[in-house]
């Protein structure tokens, strides 16, 4: 173990100049530990990062390149094929997120397997890319028309072209983290200048019709230090709600402006409307540009919509968009658990948002928000196999809803598949004199604190356990606070440091601080109670009157019936004197714990609704009837 | 730590035999484990027991002997010294409830000294003992007039010559247990003919006006196996609430039939009345009786009344007797937090019947309502340096309430005195092939389950934290239950048997039963979850209408001046989003420890209720303010 944790801290160093210099930085002056200088070490993720690497990347490269028309759509670009496009306009991104999935993998575990197909697939892109720098396979190739009139490049606000680029730049921006290789960089920036000498002040308006050129954008600035990409960036947010309409696709649909989120300015924004996955990219967006220009304009739309969103349209799963009509947000309060959307894409986008807000404002409440997303409604989009995946994620099911190897629209499973090797980034934030502990998972790390270099490990069985040993090992005594965060979850929890108990400090801002000169060997334990909790919604929630949903740490429960076969799930009824034991659960679910109750004289198992469906199909329920 | 266990265990199996003969078998079968054969190894209970040795006894011995006639009334009536009864005529029985606690003392750690006092003190006794077994030195020595008419012996029920003599039987009973000598024996087995050559079918009628005989008979009657001490005291619970009166004190006051509940006979009790101490004796006794005579014509009453005190008289500290009017219960849910009695033999006594209950049906309802009145109501009422005591244990203070060094009715130190040394008793029961573990705590034991000897030990920080390591070293492999007791403050936990997790069985009765053939080493580790709670009353109890108890395991806590002294307690307010972290206490609560919560800004500290008033003088609340 020690040395597994030595030969994790070598990695880090290594890495950690690099990574640092990619990282964005908001004007709080907090910047995250990116995932490559995090070494996990633990059951939970770490069981998860190897089903990653062995399955899930194996999974999407077959299906991109092999069962679908995705990889040889951009050779026929390239030249090297022939034929016309196959598929839907926005493929091209799916492929992108893989490839932004598997340079994160090789950061974790270098495969020159991997490594080799990468090349390969940028060789295909760059020869695909216009002389211009333009790139888009659906308009570079013929293809057969589609429900709207066939449209030509930067015609239509609707066609994905935008998007796709960004997923190019997001992709590109994370090879070149990875390897250091510029091929790629090189293809995104000729994309963004094109761009950028097509659109803005003077030139042409533009309204990305799905969010998500913004915060790539930035990430490009963030790589190549060039403002242009910034500014465009910010151009392009600004463009919206000002009345701007182009293109059949565009205008087809009543919804398009409310879906798009293009009814009004950014910074006017006063409720989340529409598409989840729009709105969720354009608000990590808004809080990079932010950020990146120190700049605070879009703080208070930022702060309101997000109360709109995490107090009256956020699942307890940390799912949003509970409409499949726009796979979006309806009206507040309006979460119906059989027919919740919940697109697994959108919770992945509720976790990039809340690390933003969460680096712009060193508020906890943000990181709980993302922890719930992450070890609930995002987690829930893979399979524990590894292969398979949930598109939309209801809280309740009667038995028809299952994962699939696949989709015709294959956002989800490209997007767990870019999110899981890079879950790292969320563990660990810093500051010049300021650890900030988010995530706590057995791991390990080296950071610069005061000018002093600090290996920082952890040892936890968290979801599990609440019982955190936090070791810091700086190369000189040096002055720090160390920020352990207070989950949302936790009523009361102790802390030691070196074994003596803490003076206890208030939790300020979700944080609970220990400013010390700390030196070698320093240890933190950190208890957090977990017990179960039987969970109410708020009582405007119709779905839920009556109900409690079952809860242990920051895994949300459900009850399946490959666990109670003879029960009736929706006549089951808790009430406040039902006790729960901790189980271990076995077969598929090895590693996962499982909460038991007796109800009515039978047994109840209630198993982590992130784990769903990965036995024989059945019904499913979270929030189960309650009565005192 | 394993000499010391081993040291234990031999210690437990000599005194095992001699033990297990004197404690009473409920027609369950169920028979509970004696404190002689249970050591502590903890903190928490070790430390009492540890200041109870060195400090309480010494304390209850001086005032006894020095500060108060107490001694010289039995010299007096012994012939050795002259002069007038000096006190009240119930002082008798603190000397015999302090010679228990002495004797139980004795067993736990052998001390010449105080055997020495003891053997000193039972030489008067026996020469004050009159021929004919009378014991009473109010009644054969001249004493002054007090307010009622001056009586003979047995001419007034009101007089507590039963009452002391029972208190006389138990101090013999527990002398005779711990040393072996039957001069202290003879005089109890005495003084019980005399009674029974009084009082019974075709000679007098009888109603003892203080309850405490009928339980001390079948004491002597488990050690003596002379059946006619279990039907005397079976005849005086009999004897209740068939309308005979005696004696000027007994008819002085409306009351003293409910006082004493002589208003309907026993098994027809249906409600709780009167007074606390006398009613929680007399439900011992009748479980006694009940379990002694393997007779359940008690056991409906029992019940009945079990619900009216716990569910509509009790307070959460397990105190009962909220007025003090007539030391005892008034009205369902009247339960005031300033004027609180909650007397602290009431409290003690709650822990006798609880216990009996719990043998009685091997439901652990009972344990549970043992655990919060040992950890509460009980501990309050000695100072953590073992020197002070409170007699009246409100919820609630303006800061004028304190610990006294003595009372003139002494009857709270020396039952505190008693119940201390002796608290062992409530670890553990047994059946033939079961095992209930009752209180966790670190400590060893050797019971005899299946026929086989078993050495079983604790390691816990237990009420501090909910991980419990049990083991159990069976001489020879052997198949038996152990049934876990998992406490009505818990909601969740798991069970590991030998590391692997146990599959989840039904808590039936308040109890996990594991059964196995047990081998050496088998090792169960319970993980209880501690959370901070915050407790709501009953909504029918109107002082606590919007406002809630800080509780934590089974330690409810406080607020006191001492720690918050700008803060007006009263103007408080709790809501559900305070968090709690638990610290180390300082000074005379280290080892103790405290929650601390951010409320307006200001830090609000709690300590457990049972440590107030330790220090400075102030005001102390423990149901808060509480404010969604």
């Amino acid at each position: 173990m020690q040395n597994l944790e030595k030969c994790f801290f070598w990695i880090s160093v290594v890495f950690l100049s690099v990574s640092v210099a990619l990282v964005a930085k908001g004007q709080s002056g907090i910047r995250l530990v990116p995932f490559d200088a995090v070494k996990f070490t633990d059951k939970f993720w770490g069981a998860r990062l190897k089903t990653h690497a062995h399955t899930t990347l194996p999974v999407c490269i077959a299906q991109l390149r092999d069962s679908t028309s995705r990889i040889s759509n951009f050779q026929k670009a390239a030249g090297i094929k022939s034929g016309e496009f196959i598929g839907t306009f926005f493929d091209d991104s799916d492929v992108y997120k893989a490839m932004e999935g598997m340079a994160y993998s090789l950061q974790n575990n270098p495969n020159p397997e991997i490594e080799a197909i990468l090349d390969e697939w940028i060789g295909y892109i760059a020869k695909a890319q216009q002389k211009d720098g333009y790139l888009n396979t659906f308009f570079t190739l013929p293809h057969k028309r589609d429900n709207w009139e066939e449209t030509g490049r930067w015609t239509d606000f609707g066609r994905h072209e935008d998007y796709c680029g960004g997923h190019m730049i997001e992709a590109a921006v994370a090879y070149y983290s990875a390897t250091g290789k510029t091929a790629f960089l090189d293809v995104a920036r000729k994309f963004a200048d094109h761009m950028d000498a097509t659109f803005g002040p003077g030139k042409r308006n533009w309204v990305p019709g799905h969010q998500e050129i913004e915060l790539a954008l930035v990430k490009l600035y963030n790589a190549t230090a060039d403002k242009r990409y910034l500014a465009l960036s910010k151009w392009l947010l600004e463009e919206r709600g000002r009345g701007y309409k182009l293109g059949p696709m565009w205008l087809e649909s009543d919804l398009s402006d409310r879906n798009c989120q293009n009814e009004s300015p950014v910074a006017s924004l006063q409720n989340v409307e529409g598409h989840a996955v729009r709105a969720a990219y354009m608000f990590t967006g808004m809080a990079d540009v932010s950020a990146a220009l120190k700049d605070t304009v879009y703080h208070t739309a930022l702060h309101r919509v997000w109360d709109d969103v995490v107090h009256r349209n956020m699942y307890i799963s940390g799912g949003i968009g509970s409409s499949n009509t726009n796979e979006g947000f309806v009206a507040d309060y309006d979460l119906p658990n059989k027919t919740a959307y919940s697109e697994t894409c959108a919770s992945v986008g509720m976790v990039f948002w809340n690390n933003r807000m969460n680096l712009m404002t060193g508020d906890a409440k943000y990181a709980n928000v993302m922890e719930r997303a992450m070890y609930n409604a995002v987690l829930a989009g893979v399979s524990l196999s590894g292969d398979r995946f949930f598109y939309v994620n209801p809280l309740e099911s009667d038995g028809d809803h299952h994962r699939q190897r696949w989709y015709g629209t294959a956002c989800c499973p490209s997007n767990i598949s870019r999110f899981l090797p890079s879950v790292g980034n969320y563990v660990y934030m810093v500051n010049e004199r300021d650890l900030f502990v988010n995530m706590y998972a057995a791991s390990g790390t080296t950071i610069i604190l005061n000018g002093t270099k600090v290996a920082v490990s952890q040892k936890t069985d968290y979801p599990w356990n609440g019982a955190i040993s936090i070791k810091l090992d700086p190369e000189k005594t040096t002055t720090a606070s160390v920020k352990l965060r207070i989950p949302d979850w936790c009523k009361s929890y102790s802390v030691k440091l070196n074994g003596k108990a803490v003076i206890h400090k208030k939790v300020d801002a979700g944080y609970l601080s220990l400013t010390k000169s700390w030196k070698k060997g320093d240890e933190i334990l950190l208890r957090l109670h977990m017990p179960v909790e039987l969970v109410a919604a708020d009582p405007m929630v119709k779905a839920n009157i009556g109900r409690r949903a079952v809860q242990r740490g920051p895994v949300v429960y459900c009850a399946e019936y490959a666990d109670n076969k003879t029960i009736d799930l929706n006549k089951l009824t808790l009430n406040s004197k039902n006790r729960f034991s901790v189980a271990d659960g076995t077969g598929i679910l090895a590693d996962h714990k499982l909460l038991q109750t007796f109800i009515a004289g039978k047994k109840v198992t209630f198993i982590p609704y992130y784990a769903w469906d990965n036995r024989e199909p059945g019904k499913m329920l979270v929030w189960v009837k309650y009565k005192k």
